[in-house]
């Protein structure tokens, strides 16, 4: 089984290459800006997703799957327009293009996200909910979908849209999503450094584990995606949580570190975004559902927390 | 008031144009693959949506008004996939970059399509439906909305989102869009001529006349947007009406030259497009109700009979 990562250098592209690696049996290309460095057999590329002679090169014609992972995050995308414009929509094109000259339709994973949401507070997201983005970011992922979808209608790929919840807890350092602090809000903490607080505690967020999203990720490119039809959109089973409820996983000297510091231009881009989804089909279709909050803490602790801690000179 | 319409040479662009000038007020560019000969004062100029030096020359920076009616039609964009992403897709981007460069943020009134929509018959659409497309026109129509709708909340441009229903009655000659057959079932019989039916006579559709449309376009150029907010589509009140129904405005001398035929290719795409929608906003808005079919059909007789006669060398 050929399969290219696409963004392969990234957080979830290590953990998915990782989990790939562990059960054998494929054979891996990676790509990202620079040639991702990683312990396993994989051919490494580095490039620009826009760039059709570098995707032909990471997307041979023996292609069976591709997971596309690389974008622009959200705060970068709503900070430079063209930039988000050619990576996250122009890019995702090109990947359609490099993706039609292969031998057989490959699977394409996309991982859209739930910034391609909005929705009051409170509201509870219909399976068929419309994507009515308010940030750059999402209405770049909502259109890439429509053009995933459309390829996939058309035979020439086999898209599986994965609406990502926001994702907690990223290990490394804060970064340009408008939501690095829900991850940061536990992380730092659990580092024993100080951190800000952007919302307020009764704030309600979509998550999920980085252990559940490869799971749900090494699913979308696994599965039969006849039952899908036409529809490729997925909306997977994240968890609901308020930020109070995640400080509360924290015990007091941890939870101590966290400072409010409301933030307008932060609340204006994840204040949009809705917190819970109906997600019957998801699980339907396979996805496996979230774990609580202590498991979350819990597998941080095992498979990012030292890294982490090295990587900062902690 | 500087106004420019791209895709000015077809047929909903010559009967906007004659509405603009017969008001008055305007100075106006016309903008085609060739330039479009009217009998105005108006700069009409030649080329491809897509080539930016083109498009500079037809949205000049005082531009205050931009009508994107350019588009590959429904079954042409199906058949050439290719064609209908650089038109409908990157078309209305390059659209986008060019109102960028205007001095102050134009209105850009762009016109989406029923097609962006799929539904079971008799389905009656919410007014947040989602844009489930089931063709490629429909999916570039709805992608491009989103950008549209991202680059009007960024403050670039302002634009409109016109979701038209099937036009009914076009002149002319039967076209490439897959409901060419909705306008050839009346018009070809008022020409005296056979024409075929691909589709049953229960079968219903979402149309507009000619007459609304050109209402509802120049409604849009025109209306305060403040109270569209982020959502910048537009379901406007179209006529649901059954393929019976349109027999029935026909005499019988007329009906008789018409003949079933079934056609499965048709009846792929146009038989997911919803015929009923709720348009409480739309009216609320100020976009015009629908007409009788009686009326669209007399409309027809007064506005393009003759000419589609001479046209056609009847």
């Amino acid at each position: 089984m050929h399969i290219t990562i696409l963004g392969g250098g990234g957080f979830l592209g290590r953990k998915l290459v990782a989990r790939i690696a562990a059960q054998g049996g494929a054979t891996l290309t990676l790509f990202d800006m620079l040639p991702p460095q990683v312990p396993f057999a994989a051919r490494c590329l580095g490039g620009d997703v826009t760039d059709p002679a570098a995707l032909a090169a990471a997307i041979p014609p023996e292609t069976d799957i591709i997971i596309h992972l690389a974008a622009v995050v959200s705060a970068q995308a709503e900070a430079d327009y063209d930039l988000g414009m050619r990576v996250n929509l122009q890019g995702t094109l090109a990947v359609i293009e490099a993706a039609r000259r292969c031998a057989r339709p490959p699977r394409v994973v996309f991982t859209s996200s739930v910034a391609s949401f909005s929705a009051a507070p409170g509201a509870v997201m219909a399976e068929d909910a419309r994507q009515m983005p308010l940030n750059s970011y999402g209405a770049e992922k909502a259109a890439a979908e429509l053009l995933l979808q459309d390829a996939s209608r058309r035979g020439m790929i086999d898209a599986v849209n994965l609406r990502l919840p926001t994702v907690i807890i990223r290990p490394g350092r804060p970064n340009k999503a408008a939501s690095s602090f829900v991850s940061a809000v536990l992380r730092e903490p659990l580092l024993g450094l100080h951190t800000t607080l952007p919302v307020a505690p009764e704030f309600a967020l979509w998550v999920a584990s980085p252990r559940v999203v490869v799971d749900w990720l090494w699913h979308a490119a696994t599965m039969d995606t006849a039952p899908l039809d036409t529809d490729r959109g997925i909306n997977p089973p994240g968890l609901t949580v308020t930020v109070a409820e995640m400080l509360a996983a924290l015990i007091p000297a941890e939870r101590a570190l966290v400072r409010a510091e409301p933030d307008a231009s932060v609340q204006a881009i994840v204040g949009t975004w809705p917190a819970r989804f109906i997600d019957t089909r998801a699980r339907r279709l396979g996805f496996a559902p979230q774990v609580p909050l202590p498991e979350i803490l819990a597998a941080f602790r095992e498979d990012d927390l030292a890294a982490t801690r090295g990587e900062r000179g902690l």
